[in-house]
């Protein structure tokens, strides 16, 4: 856990540093978050940075209130997380020097536990009708198998699959290059404050900031690293969601494209992805047979194992209010734990993430296996 | 060469024993085939067959009239291709017993040459316009390459490939599973002729012969083995032409596939095929970058390496009458060389074919390189 004053300074920092600022997390590992904030009152730079750009981040670094960022995003059902907090996904670390500083979440459910099982799709923002039908029915179909559903809410693709896991009533992460406040692309406002409700929304960026091109391409490092693999479905040659899926690779994630026709401009770049590292997958049940056998991602490796014992109190009663053998609906939960449907919903959703249940429609059952481990 | 009497017993044999029988190559090569031939007119068998599938064969072996087949194939401007003759192509030989015992060949121009430099592009008999349309398209450019086209002549993917091919005045070969003077399909009748004049046509069964399911399945290993790779543009699960790409594998040919929509039932073998050991491939260049490589598979390793001193006669007055630098169209390379229009043709595409000259539209030139060695 982060102590008070370093997850404040923390939160003061996201204002001050852009996303992946490398030397800044320099810094953060040297001296920490608050003596990093407290050298940025001093006109002494510290070192790997310009006079200029010092002066920069100083000008950012006046007046700001991250108390009141924090009240902000509360009020909006979210937190702050810091590397090392139980919420924070252990697999960012990955990105070494390129960690974000904490993540602003806005959700009721933990961060952590649903990137637990997640896959990213992404894909181009002006897609054909086929390529929103192929992200919609992945995004339905790798839900309803109790997969995460990671992508960056902008138009075209993003949506398309961020829509099929929320008709499922599925789990579904949007992360975002602007704050979790921010409605944008403007167009998918309904849609980004459903995700915030039913999901998660996450965002490096403060409240109120706004996205910028170079915030979209380092959102893509996020997406690649929270993940156990990337999708593409359709994309152009030279494309973000390209820079997304090596951006995987290069963490050692499973890189995954769904081929189109040989015809389509918007096809091209998945097809070049597929000449190169790429794997070729047509439906839910082939990203999962590749991203299901990557143990070594699964953060348990560093973190916690949750195991049945070390589940939060709340969820441990959710887990013990489920039979042996059969199924229960969501309300039958909710009465035996004494939770509200809401609640229980949260809780058996962690539950069906992190493998101790299996989702049938509005039924739930324990998963029966040798090893009570998640992810094994 | 293979002598007279060898080559008459060969032809009266693809009478007798069906195209990939092993048993029976077995024979050719321990007893030549003029005695095995002559040993059917006996009641013993030869060894592991039984004396029931022996009553059979020697069925089939009575009152043939090889010489017959020989004066119908020569009338319709062919003949009889037996291993080891300078038409042979030695490629053929990678299929062990299961090679064939001869080739009924139609067409002007030579087997081997064509075959030196050939892609097999092949797919669903049903296919849709998209597979149409990218068969075409890929027929057409690799022959602009100076690639030879081969395929199996059947309607869909097949037709659109040589259609293609002709349809810029290039290399096609059809591989049939019947007679080359039998049009099969019917409905492919202007097709099959078509490629006999201006192309070739290659069969392992004698004239009239009409083909059967089996057939059809045999004559796919004389496709994978003839091409350095194959393409596979459309087929279903269990496909035909998964099996001739599987086939292409075993012998070590490059292995390829076009992507299509993964919403299409006729892309679903394809994309099986890409998740294994195919290689996702979306134009001519792409398929050419993989299969010009092989110089492996190239038979001039084992036969004649095909030096300008090499050349057949006519062959190497064609080239003679090119200038080292600059382009002749086909009249003017006729008349250079004193040799008729159709006649002047068929050499330039030969010594297209092997790497001698480059085409561009009716215009040919020297190629200048290094090493005038064919496919190296």
């Amino acid at each position: 856990m982060t102590g008070e004053e370093e997850r404040l300074a923390r939160a003061a920092l996201t204002r001050i540093v852009e996303p992946g600022d490398e030397t800044a997390n320099g810094w953060l590992d040297r001296y920490g978050a608050v003596d990093t904030l407290r050298a940025l009152g001093s006109d002494t730079p510290l070192p790997g940075v310009s006079r200029n750009r010092w002066a920069g981040l100083r000008q950012r670094a006046r007046g700001l209130d991250p108390e009141a960022d924090l009240r902000t995003v509360d009020g909006l059902g979210g937190r702050f997380v810091c590397p090392g907090d139980p919420e924070w996904p252990s697999q960012l670390d990955d990105l070494g020097d390129g960690r974000p500083v904490g993540l602003w979440v806005r959700g009721r459910v933990s961060l952590r536990m649903w990137a637990l099982r997640s896959v990213a799709v992404v894909g181009a923002r002006a897609c054909t009708d086929y390529g929103a039908h192929v992200a919609s029915t992945l995004g339905s179909s790798l839900a309803a198998r109790g997969w995460t559903v990671i992508s960056g809410a902008a138009y075209g693709v993003d949506g398309a699959t961020h829509n099929g896991a929320l008709a499922v009533g599925g789990a579904t992460v949007g992360v975002l290059a602007c704050g979790v406040d921010v409605a944008y692309p403007p167009g998918n406002g309904p849609l980004i404050r459903r995700i915030g409700e039913e999901g998660l929304l996450v965002a490096e960026l403060p409240p109120g900031a706004h996205p910028t091109r170079s915030r979209f391409v380092l959102r893509n490092r996020v997406i690649a690293a929270l993940t156990r693999g990337t999708v593409v479905v359709e994309a152009e040659l030279r494309s973000g969601s390209l820079v997304t899926a090596r951006r995987a690779l290069a963490l050692g994630r499973v890189t995954m494209g769904v081929p189109g026709p040989v015809t389509s401009g918007l096809s091209a770049g998945v097809h070049q992805l597929l000449r190169g590292e790429g794997v070729v997958v047509t439906d839910a049940a082939e990203i999962i047979e590749l991203v299901g056998s990557i143990g070594e991602l699964a953060p348990e490796k560093r973190g916690p194992m949750l195991p049945r014992d070390l589940l939060a109190p709340e969820a441990a009663r959710v887990l013990e209010a489920l039979p042996a053998r059969g199924a229960l609906d969501t309300e039958a939960v909710a009465r035996a734990a004494a939770l509200t449907k809401d609640r229980a919903l949260a809780r058996l959703r962690e539950l069906g993430t992190l493998g101790f249940l299996e989702r049938n429609g509005d039924h739930w059952q324990l998963v029966r296996r040798r090893n009570q481990h998640p992810n094994r």
